[in-house]
């Protein structure tokens, strides 16, 4: 199914999931079936075998409809890439083809209370094969069946899987500013068994939870693009049918400067979204610095421009059932996650000193 | 009592009532009863003869703990403007010692559908003595026991006060972005007899609603530069007390920056609301142009430092229960009411070509 | 030659072009050697059938190098492809030899006193063949052999090219804030006949010159592109070689922070640009309003990121032999020529309101 | 004599000594005699008690009309603040009624080679009372009699005047962004004997030199808040006279919304010089800060405005006798001295950090 004609069946759904419970199972079924999850995994495991261009694309349609749809991709896909790039043939046979038809639910659980970027900090604890901590704003955590979760085994890092069942525990979020729908929960492992221990102790916060990052950073990046863009449509949509004094709103120029200003801001967004994906497809070693580039960039353009989309909708974007308004408040946390404004930009002076530009 | 000492007793209030229902009327009745309405009028109505100054810290207080609180002051300090300005002495006598007490609490209803700021498209009608018509957006509309209502009587403006009764439908607005607790309502009035007519037909809303606006301008300038300066010491707090890797946020220098720059923000917005009331103290005609200029530049900084403080208190900024994520959403609305930037640009372009710098 | 080559070899050449008299005529002759002028006109008549995307990248090399040289560039292309799409084939054989080889340098004399970015007031006029009038800022109008005339014939528009010779006024400008080297003169014709018509009358205006101006944005966008990336290295070499306090200036995170933005703003400015050689190559009927698009955010981006290298550079930023200085008086006169940014915004606006994002 | 009418009676000379040789010495003379320089220097030592506004008022007058007449009030009254700070009895009778009779000319000489703002890397040496060493950057070295230079005797700072003369080398310093008026030089120091050394050993950075810089900013401060004052007027004054397509640019939205942004900078600049002004008055131990606040604040007002001015000028803003092009280059040195935006923010942040706001 066209990603497109998909967003469109659930478009006029996606206020109500913001307001309420998060978007519904059988939506993320839906999803699944499209084959929308982890589509860049290779078909052999069930994947669609999509280019980056593919999934960026996907990423901007569902950003510029319900940020929890590309939320729901960004976080498949974020476990999907790990286990393919870091997991043995065994562990990729028993756990692609699940994640790929949406069988298996996943969450990415890294960050936990108090450390906030600073995922080397990590209190959940790997012994005997069994996993005890508390991890913070794991996204689809609410439906999630299984979770790649950041822990320490004897003082190294290691990334496992752990499925969801007794001992852990779920705690779901509510009210946070933006991203509503997207099930966001708190999860606590209780004396959990893993399933899965990826790549060797050592390697899990910079090998795989490296990899999940730089996954999920390309598809909030396309997200916001695609958020962007929503924005801008959507008021030049508005500001062409509201008439003030007998004037349309479109008819001032002092509208239609920002309406230029905000063209100029999706353009580069998705320019900047697009490059990424044409170095990733490339395999180009430079692809995870443009692509911290590219979310950086994208996630201010998402949030600029939906900043002059509720101005210049007025009541209309304040009201419950803006779109708008909601978009919105979704951009003020893409510039948090997956690393702030003030962490891309000194990822990026640091890239830029090495002959970066 | 001293409007900090009202502001920290009721501080740890203000997420539940943004989240639940508005600010509560035993609440309100507390505001009434420490003298903040209508400080501005004259002690021969019951008002306290306060500054402009005074007023503006009023406002700058309660705009750094509850927008809705400052948006109390602003709409019943509105009212009371135009009616001692336009009203005459019998009207003044009737309803000036009633909104400084808060025995009556007022709403401002110019606003109609598909008028936005223009305001000159009223539908309302003012017919032998009846008011007809339906408002949207007022502030308190929803506890309001007066309205000053912007009319059309044979083609022209009017500005009328109409008591809460029957006939009068109050439909509350829920679930808006911003300025949730409020109790920002729509307002019907069908064929309501009207308490008085304030000024003489045709300068309802030039001179009527032009006096509330002019106030209600300045009261939000210095509710945004409270704003303002209340995220900024939340952001200050939070990155001295929350550590990663072992260092305090607050020793990165690119988290310095930030608060420096913000704090260049909430300064400049602390300034221009400063030179507003100077202006408006000594009665300077220029004072209603650099009103226009204080709320616009007050929305600006307030909107930029409530971005960065959300983004530097990371998830903190982001959850349910955030201050700063609370005043986010504030200050977006901040840029569209009494006029939006657009138009607020517009008028200091102008202003500016008569020399006005 | 291969354009950075050329650059290198000229580049410690600029400076003191920009100081004295300009890029000397030998240099314009070892630039039309290397075959750069108007290298995208098809090979039948002397050019190279340079794609978008090769005449981007050597304006970019040339604009990180000298923004005269790119105005060289600029100029020959713009008058070259104005003769190919509305000459007949005749004015085609007579003329684009002379300007891909250089044995003609051309001039682009649109603009008149009192008029800006008002091209429609046309005070030339051309009579019985012969052509009266005045025009300003001619680029390399001290050394053009030909100049593309703007003028009115009978009240129509109509574009005319004349020779230089008796009644070809040079009056050379100097002093001007930046592109000091661009031999950038006014020009006055008193009687002169003119050599060719192009076009109809009445296609003068918005066809030919409106060729002219779409090619002279696009390599200017481009020149812009490598201005800002080349204000980037040299600061990213500045601030790593320089020492404050025993550590390099580098190592501060706020110079970090600073570099990343301007790399942001490189990127985006290049990507603008390829966006807009991708739709020109393949004939989009967008491309002329994304080469506008091109042009903005690229001329903006060169004016941020030049004004963070200046100030990065400190004293070496404001020293006489700055190249970075020389970069930030050339990109404020960026944001003015081939239409202001206030005239890009209406464009761009209009452009999104008919859903051009 | 009024500063405004000083300031009418040499503004049509102010592009001419830009262009060549600098601020004439019988100009300095004027301004001497005028009672500008050092006015708040108590009466008894010849000065007039200036109030920081009245300085700071001199200073926005003269930051309208020319950057370097501006530079010659701050040099002065920088040393003679150190002096009046610093200096015992003798030396204040000895130097400050020179100092404000205009009858010595002095030199801040603090900058060395390699060190910009790092001026605890001092390379001049003071051994038995004679000054070996080369500073840089010296505001009216070219005409200065005495310099306040900070050495290194016994490898403690120290600050000592000397007087122009033999050993002393002066090397004026030409063709620089902007500024180009203020007859800067590098100085030479062989071998010369110190007049005076003032305050103990150790104190001659932290104290003398601090006092200095601190003066230093607040005079530089109000002079940005002058010079984007000065480039709005200017460029309302063209807007409103030039028209194109038959209508005023001034009556263009898109123009009076840049003219409406514009005077909001220039008005935050002066509200935040003006409230440092009010600081210093009552001799508040924040007025360091604010100080550093106004003049960061001020500088970047000045670089934004002066940027769309000369835009707005269009060619009018390029040409050589621009005057807001002149002060588009003034305004990027502004960001530099005496601190730039990056030293200025972490100032700022370690202030929001103590409770600043």
């Amino acid at each position: 199914m066209d990603p497109a004609a998909f967003a469109d069946s659930v478009r006029a759904d996606a206020a109500g999931w913001d307001r309420h419970g998060g978007v519904p199972p059988e939506v993320v079924r839906a999803v699944a079936r499209a084959g929308f999850l982890a589509a860049d995994v290779p078909a052999r495991y069930g994947g669609r075998d999509s280019s980056p261009a593919e999934v960026g694309r996907l990423c901007a349609v569902f950003g510029g409809t319900c940020s929890a749809l590309r939320a729901l991709v960004t976080v498949q896909g974020m476990v999907a890439a790990a286990v393919l790039r870091w997991g043995d043939a065994g562990q990729r046979d028993r756990w692609l083809p699940a994640l790929t038809s949406g069988d298996r639910l996943a969450g990415f659980a890294a960050t936990e209370a108090g450390a906030g970027s600073d995922l080397a900090a990590v209190g959940a604890t790997l012994e005997a094969g069994r996993l005890r901590g508390r991890k913070l704003w794991v996204t689809f955590g609410g439906l999630a069946d299984v979770f790649l979760v950041l822990a320490s085994r004897g003082g190294r890092p290691v990334a496992v899987l752990v499925e969801a069942g007794p001992g852990v525990v779920v705690e779901p979020v509510t009210g946070q500013l933006g991203m509503r729908a997207a099930r966001i929960a708190h999860v606590r492992f209780d004396d959990v068994p893993v399933a899965e221990v990826l790549a060797p102790p050592g390697f899990g916060l910079s090998h795989v939870v490296g990899t999940a990052l730089d996954h999920g950073r390309f598809t909030v990046a396309w997200g916001c693009a695609g958020l962007a863009g929503a924005c801008l449509d959507l008021t030049a949509g508005h500001v062409a049918a509201r008439a003030q004094g007998g004037t349309a709103l479109s008819e001032h120029q002092a509208v239609r400067a920002v309406l230029g200003r905000c063209l100029v801001e999706v353009r580069a967004a998705r320019q900047l979204c697009a490059h990424a994906a044409a170095l990733r497809e490339r395999g180009d070693p430079e692809a995870l610095h443009e692509t911290v580039l590219a979310k950086y960039g994208a996630a201010r353009a998402a949030s600029v421009v939906a900043g002059h989309a509720v101005r210049l909708h007025g009541a209309a974007g304040v009201d419950a059932d803006s779109t708008v308004g909601r978009f919105h408040r979704d951009a003020a946390v893409m510039r948090i996650i997956e690393g702030s404004d003030e962490v891309a930009e000194q990822h990026l002076g640091r890239y830029a000193l090495r002959g970066g530009s």
